[in-house]
């Protein structure tokens, strides 16, 4: 499995005064030249040339960006980047490129399209994109692509289990607001969203200490939606944004399309590293810090009271706003509960998202953003200049859910899966993963973090382990330079207890085999967290 | 009704060194010192001390932001700028904004929060908001207030008359479709949207000539979220973007909150001027066009075949991407169709924005993107950075409300409304309008546009109209730059042939009377179309 570079067709020559990204478009264009990759041909996938000729990946990128402007190849979205078919027929070529073959089979992305008999476009022009765009199609062609197998066990998922999804409850909760509130609900809404369903959130949220009034919510379009606004609401293109390393990983898609880059606080299981984040945060270019203190995505920690007091103390202090996600606050299956942020804060600093997508369903697609004062207003100013408003008749029968105690109900429910199930892992990882392995213990949510002995670059183990019928997110994915991670990421929202104890069991025998020997070339830096 | 400079407490030294901005600012500055405008106190609003005074309206922008940048006074979305308490309590003071009273009573914003209990944030921190956030900010501040008295009779609403949604059928299809596909829709979507949807749009497509497959069709949450997402597609913050003069009022705000400035083409009545266009292309930093060909808003014109093709040729030779806006497409209820951009385009350089907001009803929040190649794969990805996926239970019942026949019954219905209420319209302005009013003659859609005669500025009748009864757009909520105008939008989606004739009777005497005298001051330039 080790990787050669030799194989890939591209090698550095470090006593060259030619930088790399150049020299590798060179070596591709004259392969390319002389027949060398055929037409269709795919190129390596940017991260695994990286990894093997031990460069960062934007090396890589920029070189096949290089190419591509050349006209000598083209990226695919959810695909990777292909020879072109000939220099002469360009306009022709980018036109067709979403009918060719999609490369090598056995894996699907969620964007890719579906083959179809549409028309070409008989002589396109190559549109420019905003460079926001393209460095976002880049970063997603590096994101790994699942096998659809269906007996694989999905531990890689952040989806809740569609087994228990309360449709029939849900169905007439809407349609009791659609009968009895009619019209008014398919008109346009006011951007903040149904005030009934605010004034449902603004009372639940005081479980955690929140006191924000319901006109200090403003629903969003999931909590993917919220990010976006907040992030827009406090930076413009060419600033920096505080994250931890490693983040959620759209939270990364999300700061590239909006042309912005990830500025990274270390962490340790208490959360951000309070000195790390102080000196980053006195940076005039880095805009805000967006968090995760409860149930952490990718890591599953929670950072206790005194954690969060110093975090938030810094952050006022330099005055930057925080931008903190509560994805799963809902989620707590044990120990007590812990302030967040916005609970904490007198000072309007804290901007929190929360949403409905990890706890009920995320089909309805409701989010929300707590704030106050001048970052209110620009929030509702943004929503309204971005889409409007959202739709009405799903927040209406939430917000039914929510008052007649079916949303409570479900959460109980919800909680003593997850309970059981991260119990079934625990026990799972430690009859399973080699010695040495360490991994998290959440006190809510789905995810956790597991950490494999030695230098094994976990990206690498990932087709393997799919072929032994599990999947998991490798750790790289989390982090914002993309670096290689000898960690992984568990999910327990798309596996039952039987299946976690088999994808475990399979996962270990992988690891337990070959793990030793996955010593990626090229790493940098040795494991993380 | 024509303003004094003196009434509003402000006037402008020619021979001063100062700059305008300088001396507004001094000025009021003195003026709150000396306790001449009390705490609380509103300013005037931007606009019309701009037009008092004959300045640019960002002149007097700069000046307000000045002046609430040292803390003298404070915007309030939706409300206007005002006075503060005091200096020393500066940062409570804008804490405290949102619960303060919203000044002046009788109007009332979307967006304007309902009076509350919440505690307020004890200390809060100024945070900085991003520069086109505050832009953003301050555009919202300057768009009318409409009153909202039952009896008016809403002639600038754009909103479909909430009398014929087919609120029913549509609860029918959505019903039947959570029943039949259950938990899958209440997952996460393709960023794309619903496949089914996607293939019933594109065979409606089929009847304008647009051959796009269904793969090309990207559904967005309403066009609005649609325009946001074209414009990220080709620009960055500081590039331009050609937009008609005039234009839809809201693609202001969008290149406003994306830090993109308009760059005006000038509309004849067969739509953009093409020598205007061919000359605003060839700038390498406009990056895109925007224009609505068909039943154009405010306009109610639609481009002939032969000026269509003009606008196309011309955006190919530049390689300009043109974004279409077919909002109303399905709203044709006379003369024969016209095929849209997208359809005459054969080289992609076309994305094309659809919306079921005006045809059915907003509050099912869904729109269309149909784009090609690069465009099409960065729509995608751009959208899944955005917010992930819509919502697909909606989307999934208004597959079935398309295939099932209902939409064109639903469109069969709408199309004879418009056809009478526009009669009505036609016949209305024809007897109560002064002599020298012309007026736009729209084959489809809710809106068009009337030009008052004379010197008149159609925002400054805006009160005297309201409290006769009705309400109706003024033309310079449409102009990029803001300017004065003498015309104004009248749309027939909120009124019955009655009421309109009761509101064009009562604009009529309204404009009679006092028209010929409403000569705002420091106008710059003529009567636009």
């Amino acid at each position: 499995m080790a990787i050669h570079p030799q194989t890939l067709g591209v090698s550095i020559d470090d006593a060259s005064s030619a930088p790399a990204y150049q020299q590798i478009a060179t070596q591709l264009r004259k392969e390319i030249e002389r027949g060398g990759r055929a037409p269709g041909e795919r190129l390596p996938a940017i991260r695994t040339l990286a990894v093997a000729l031990g460069l960062h990946r934007d090396t890589v990128a920029v070189a096949y960006e290089s190419l591509a402007e050349a006209g000598w190849v083209e990226a695919r979205v959810g695909a990777g980047t292909f020879v072109r078919s000939t220099l002469a027929s360009r306009t022709e070529a980018s036109g067709r490129s979403r009918r060719a073959s999609s490369g090598p089979g056995g894996s699907v992305s969620a964007s890719e399209p579906e083959s179809g008999s549409q028309p070409a476009a008989e002589r396109e022009i190559g549109l420019a994109l905003a460079p926001q765009v393209e460095r976002l199609m880049t970063l997603e062609n590096t994101r790994p692509r699942y096998a659809t197998r269906e007996d694989v066990v999905a531990l890689h998922r952040l989806v809740p289990d569609p087994r228990f999804y309360p449709i029939d409850e849900f169905r007439e909760c809407m349609d009791a607001a659609l009968r009895e509130e009619g019209p008014e609900l398919f008109s346009y809404a006011a951007p903040e969203g149904d005030p009934e369903l605010r004034r449902a959130m603004a009372e639940r949220f005081r479980l955690f200490g929140i006191r924000h009034a319901p006109e200090e919510h403003v629903l969003c379009h999931g909590a993917s939606q919220g990010i976006s606004l907040a992030l827009r609401l406090f930076t413009q293109p060419g600033d920096q944004v505080a994250v931890e390393v490693p983040t959620y990983a759209n939270v990364l898609s999300a700061l590239a399309g909006l042309g912005l880059t990830a500025a990274p606080v270390a962490m340790d299981r208490q959360g951000p590293d309070p000195d790390a984040l102080d000196r980053l945060l006195a940076k005039p270019e880095v805009k805000a810090f967006y968090t995760i203190p409860s149930f952490h995505n990718p890591l599953g920690t929670t950072a206790p009271l005194e954690r969060r007091e110093q975090v938030l103390e810094i952050a006022q202090r330099h005055g930057v706003p925080i931008i903190e996600d509560g994805f799963e606050m809902d989620l707590r299956f044990r120990g007590p509960e812990v302030p967040p942020l916005a609970a904490l804060d007198d000072t309007g600093i804290v901007v929190l998202l929360f949403s409905f997508s990890k706890s009920l369903f995320p089909g309805v697609r409701v989010g929300s953003l707590s704030a106050r004062g001048r970052a209110l207003e620009g929030l509702v100013t943004l929503k309204l200049a971005t889409d409007l408003s959202d739709s009405l008749p799903l927040q209406a029968g939430l917000a039914r859910f929510v008052e007649s105690g079916a949303y409570d109900r479900h959460l109980a429910r919800i909680r003593k899966v997850l309970r059981s199930r991260h119990r079934a892992l625990d026990d799972a990882l430690e009859s399973s993963m080699p010695e040495g392995t360490v991994w998290t213990r959440p006190e809510g949510g789905y995810q956790r973090w597991v950490e494999l002995p030695g230098e094994i670059d976990s990206h690498d183990l990932l087709p393997e382990a799919a072929r032994a019928g599990v999947l998991y997110s490798p750790g790289t994915l989390f982090m914002p330079d993309a670096r290689p991670s000898s960690a992984m990421r568990l999910t327990v929202s798309g596996a039952d207890e039987d299946e976690i104890r088999r994808g475990v069991a399979a996962l270990g025998e992988v690891i337990g085999v070959g793990g030793g020997a996955r010593t990626a070339a090229g790493r940098r830096g040795g494991v993380h967290l």
